[in-house]
């Protein structure tokens, strides 16, 4: 087992990497008082909830089961937990445990955020996507209609629990999503990790447990030290987002419901690339190597055809990290290296759209 | 004018009062950037809204108007106010201001703290409640049917603006419930603070204006002394609440709409000093001087007679303050002296419900 440290002061955390930790006596570790509810979705509960369960016998905890989707990641979900912690009489210093994926981390987050203004949480991400990204960090959400991720907030957990055995049972389409985010950290600030991943992604698709074990570490260990810096996106954080706005814009454009996150991601990273060469700061032969490991990675490389170039505009425009009414980009000076800018002409951005979008 | 500092390290923010302060350049001080959404209330929006919007002239305003009442304190109300800041395109650096008494306060204030996961937000309360207490020190929340401010976050405004003149136009009802908040300061921690209340109660309920400045400013002074020290309610600041845990059973049993915060609170505070003065801790004059007073300021001294002991017992038990399954409740050891304990005999607290409950 792996052991990294989140270093927030007061709110630092472990984040645990390992085999079939789930059966281990971590999460107790963590639990304050007697009171926990795990909160799950209806996929993930008939495979890992038992093993969960039985690793907290003796503590007063229940189980809440939700649908499985992002399109489920909303306000109205988000009450159904309340519901169930008040209903259940959960005190202030009871422990949320989110078993699942990114939707379940981010919305199990929010509500231990809100609820009687913040109780513990722990993260236990099932995908690759949650392990390797959403599970760390703090920032959590739910979705509005008009835009991903528009109502949450920054709450830490108390650990992060990576069993890496439940990847096993993982379907392919999850494993490239997380593989979108996995090669975000090489882009934006690990070369040495990107020229790795350019030499072992063949392994990580066909899920060699070792390397798949080496990027979570990695990974993590690259999402640790940029929100130990940063931990509420007043800079560097804003980097994390790669590929991000684009991506936001297709979930959004097509209601959260046909492309994973990390889908979205994917071609929301091709687009940053190509941006960054059309701006002459990479070369075509720099995203010619993003596309070619993306494609590896079993990722879209593009936009779905459905979404036009006026909706990416319109929903780029409410992005968070829009300010003053300037847009502002992850973009590449290099594969390595990324920046937060909003210097580059309207019209570059504009001949993207138009060259990957349909009409 | 008066100014207040309320300590908190980069959270720091004052807190003004004076006569006619909303048509003075305050509040646009505060405001970042371009945008700012007011939002208020049917009530209000007639009376004040025009000069607020007028202070803010050549800035990018939007307003939301919403209905008047505890009862729209909820998750429902609040997505209106998401809905407002998306449709009209609200980037991360917006101010949110809340026009209005302590649930328009409370409700903005935790749309401030979730959406795009945190902006800045000003309080402009226009009730002698939120003038003294609620929109001081950073506690924002929404009701669930099952309990008063469940679901909620601390997040400080950046400004509290006072406009004593806005009193003028106040309900006799919604005065006295201001009232309640006021003599607790006195009750908890200030006992020079209660005699001057003693002295000057008859002139506050005349609304003498400088009686009425006195009493804001050395309420505010108090609430933010108690906030400084402990921002997040890990000790001292449960102090505040006295009074609340009976008053909070009482405004869920009757649905946020019979009974004013301030007046639960009021009959609240009259059972915590009788079960006070039933454990001994204070006498049974103190009971009698306190019920004088309250009685002075048009508050009620019992619960509303449909409220059973059931319900107290069943609703209590649900309160913030619980720990692991343990009830606390803030007592009096003196006039000018509070605790926060759960050193009381269930049994006491029984017969306190049976003897000022109805069956």
């Amino acid at each position: 087992m792996h052991t990294l440290d989140v270093a927030l002061g007061a709110r630092s955390y472990p984040i645990y990497i390992g085999q079939s930790l789930l059966e281990q006596d971590l999460l107790r570790r963590h639990i304050r008082a007697s009171q926990a509810l795990i909160v799950t979705n209806e996929t993930i509960a008939p495979l890992y909830l038992d093993a969960v369960r039985q690793s907290l016998s003796g503590l007063d905890v229940n189980t809440l089961i939700l649908p499985d989707g992002e399109q489920y990641k909303t306000l109205a979900t988000l009450e159904t937990i309340f519901d169930a912690l008040l209903s259940q009489r959960h005190s202030r210093t009871t422990t949320l445990i989110a078993l699942g994926g990114g939707v379940i981390g981010d919305m199990v987050g929010f509500a231990a955020a809100c609820y009687q203004r913040g109780v513990d949480f722990l993260q236990v991400p099932t995908t690759l996507l949650a392990q390797v990204d959403s599970s760390v960090g703090g920032k959590t959400a739910v979705n509005h209609p008009r835009g991903k991720n528009m109502i949450g907030a920054f709450h830490q957990p108390r650990a992060v629990v990576i069993d890496t055995t439940v990847l096993n049972t993982l379907p392919e389409r999850e494993l490239s999503a997380g593989l979108a985010e996995v090669i975000k950290y090489g882009l934006i600030r690990d070369a040495d990790f990107y020229q790795w991943l350019e030499v072992n992604m063949d392994g990580l698709v066909a899920r060699d447990p070792a390397l798949l074990s080496e990027a979570i570490l990695q990974s993590c260990r690259n999402k640790a030290e940029v929100v130990a810096e940063d931990e509420t996106e007043q800079g560097n954080r804003a980097l994390l987002n790669l590929g991000h706005t684009f991506g936001h814009a297709i979930e959004t454009a097509t209601g959260y419901s046909d492309w994973l996150h990390g889908e979205a991601v994917g071609a929301g990273t091709m687009m940053a690339a190509q941006l960054s060469a059309d701006l002459g700061w990479i070369s075509e032969a720099d995203v010619q190597r993003i596309g070619a490991l993306a494609a590896r990675a079993g990722l879209p490389l593009a936009p779905p055809p459905g979404v036009t170039a006026a909706q990416f505009r319109d929903l780029m425009a409410l992005d968070k990290k829009v300010m003053d009414g300037r847009l502002r980009l992850v973009l590449l000076k290099a594969i390595g290296s990324a920046v937060v800018t909003d210097q580059f002409a309207a019209q570059a951005l504009e001949r993207l759209l138009e060259k990957m979008c349909q009409h």
